[in-house]
């Protein structure tokens, strides 16, 4: 079982959790606790042993809590996502090659393109491909679409993996700290379209990925990991956006695992993670 | 302020350990806990504002730990090193400059050499030095005369820093998790002499160093951090040794930098780093 | 078009081999020479345009090179590749995954299993699986029956991805510089079986992954690459495993792309890799 | 001997260069070429041994190679470069150890300060230190003054080591190619002031640094090498700062192995890099 909680700090906090879990005969094999002192936040992650009745306990830590608490408490159910994507296969065929060996820490509902590209590959692992073009659609009636398809499911998270549009902040405010993407350069280097060809031109020695959370200021979203690798000139821009494929699909593998394990707490536009 | 507590584990320890700081009115700013459950050993690091009566806390705390517990608490104080060097003057630079801009977090009371090679720079920076040669000795009569000059200092740590003697277990055992030694290799691979040698022949694509705690098993005690650096056919075992010495001053840095901000436990033969 | 050449060294070989592709009106894009000087031996690798008739090329260069020279002409035609596997998927996955959006630099003949479990992620992308399991068979009967299997197959590399057998020395002795292996370890460290339970116990803060060709002589061969990737004391002996997937995965697809790519010479026990 | 050629490309260019080394005696044994296609631009690196009269040599050269062509041939003779600083005292004093133990492929003929703060360590090295401060002084006038400074000096390279003063174009323009900068990020990402401030707002989970020379337009001159390092929440902007010491000496130490080793072609506005 694992608890997260963020609240405002004040003295004592750790001490009253813990004071709980103590009373509930709960031994925390792990815990992790970090104020932000600027922001006077406190943030704590433990993993202990499974409670028999979460809603008792959740109530007896709530009331050792500030009001502004927010408390989760994960009981290791898999999360549930929908992945949206364009043409490029390179992360949602990881995703789909973790899901069928049950190797992601979460469960694929479905998948949702704007392309047709994906469809194949998606079939071959028995998850439902979604076409939702955008093509003669404004960006409202497009997302409508894309919401009519989402409706079904309960889904913890999406995942945009090489979604190429952008999405509008209305779309975005619906699925607030929910919807994961890949950007293809070392944020904030490089934003916005085709940072390959940018960092082609502009010589540089590393290329890298950032997964973020989205929100409505574009690529800006609070950052969960970022990795970079070294290039060279013999690289030309097409090698390059080779090269961004393999870090590209670790980086947001890395991203995945590490907010399907509860390790990724968002205050305002940064992230606080405790990596393994 | 960071307390230190490594013990037996049973289920309280945090809200015992956490409700006398809130008795006191600290503010736990930053707090890791981990259980080695095969081990069943509990260790924790916390970071709190400086209590004005250290003995009192300290004394708080005992009552309500395990009667086997070590605890340590840190008020800021610099350790004190004492360097043991050989020929090599990398490691050994780089621990005089940081100490000489106050960027260590310890300060160097002397080097001791078995040759005189680094005598020169360590008078640059007014750091005795003191020759003890190995040479027409027995390893008895050298240590000997490595522990009497020694005596008048409270070290905190010795630092090994490129020194290439073999340390007997009766020397070691003075000193029990207090020797740091830099070994050049990723080990285990490599172990024992000439390593870049060995990684040479092998055709290796990766060297790399590890800084541990000297235990009487010679290049297996507790590993405190070890990183690798890629080389390539084109490298010499001349030039091995040069990209080497790159990878095991950043190493032995990072080694000191985590002991000496308290982020480094030993158990057994192991060691748990919260790192930063 | 991409020219490998290795012989015995001697002056002007480059003036003779430029030579002839100048004579041929062929522009050299990329010439990478390296002489391994205690061994007086010459490797070269050029990429040029495609000349209209490579075996007048190839009569025009061994005319100017020494006897002993080993000479490759690669147009570009695809890798054919074999895979051997036992249970675990991620290496293999990988290379399908590849394969069927082909980017793999080789073709997937056909997948070796002695153990059914990969079956059905084989046939989900249409490739023939082979299960020719190990079980009550002496080393020879399982190495003449998994012969039988590959005699239909030109494949100029088999790809040993996580296949937990060891091969004979009469079995690797068909196939010489022809058998990549990805061990799970950076070797030299963890020579053998259950290297992460080795890392583990050793309490090491890295682990890595090496991909050689396979010689007789067990986890002993050519080393072609190998990376590591830090890890703590949080992670469990599974936990290591897991983490290892990863690293072996990215190991053995960067080792196929150098090999497909014709990056790597074999010279008795060691690589010169012209990489990227 | 290292044979540097930068120029335009035609056919038969690695033959003409390696004929004349050839009809010399002289054995290359290391050789690397690289067409940029796109600029119908070639650059070759050799090495080969020292021949006996370097201007002959030089002319039988230039009659094979085109008009344009920029040809450099080192004899092994020491870099003499001067470094200018502010405060920080990282990179200077990473320089100075290495000169003082003659692992620095360079020799340093002075140090110029805009403060007074690094004189002592260069004192201490016997390394003249000019002081030159940009107080109550015109740029122009402070540049002045630093170009007398430099005038008696033949210097290879200006290394800017944590210099904290923009230089003007008129300056920079009587140096081409020949200053090198560190540059506290890992550009294209936060150009200007206060890197590590605006690396702590945005949240990011890597900082890095940038070794380019410098031209006039304000830190987008071709980037010689540049590397990152993880950071997490847990470090302050002041924590990030003293992570960047760590990654801007190494940048900057491997940018001057590069350059130093003739490594590096520069051309327009960007690098080929012939790494190790």
């Amino acid at each position: 079982m694992i608890i997260l909680i963020q609240c405002t700090d004040r003295i004592g906090l750790v001490a009253a959790i813990s004071g709980v879990l103590a009373n509930e005969g709960l031994n925390i094999t792990s815990l992790r606790e970090h104020v932000d002192q600027a922001e006077n936040r406190f943030f704590l992650r433990l993993e202990t042993a499974l409670h028999p009745d979460v809603d008792k306990l959740s109530a007896a830590l709530k009331q050792v809590l500030p009001a502004d608490a927010l408390l989760t408490i994960s009981t290791g159910a898999k999360k549930q996502i929908v992945v949206m994507v364009t043409k490029d296969y390179h992360c949602l065929a990881d995703i789909l090659i973790k899901n069928f060996f049950n190797t992601l820490d979460a469960a694929v509902l479905a998948v949702i393109g704007n392309h047709p590209d994906l469809k194949n590959i998606c079939s071959r692992f028995e998850i439902p491909f979604h076409l939702v073009s955008h093509e003669q659609k404004s960006k409202q009636e497009f997302e409508q679409q894309v919401l009519e398809v989402l409706s079904p499911f309960t889904a913890d998270y999406i995942i945009l993996a090489k979604f190429m549009r952008i999405l509008s902040p209305a779309f975005i405010s619906r699925f607030p700290k929910k919807i994961i993407n890949i950007h293809h350069s070392f944020l904030p280097a490089f934003i916005g379209a085709n940072p390959y060809r940018q960092a082609f031109e502009r010589g540089v020695k590393l290329i890298g990925a950032t997964a973020h959370f989205v929100t409505d200021d574009l690529d800006q979203g609070p950052i969960i990991t970022q990795s970079t690798i070294p290039v060279s000139h013999s690289l030309t821009a097409g090698d390059m956006i080779t090269a961004g494929k393999e870090i590209e699909t670790s980086v947001l593998a890395k991203a995945m695992s590490l907010v399907f394990n509860e390790r990724v707490f968002v205050h305002k536009n940064k992230t606080i993670v405790f990596d393994f």
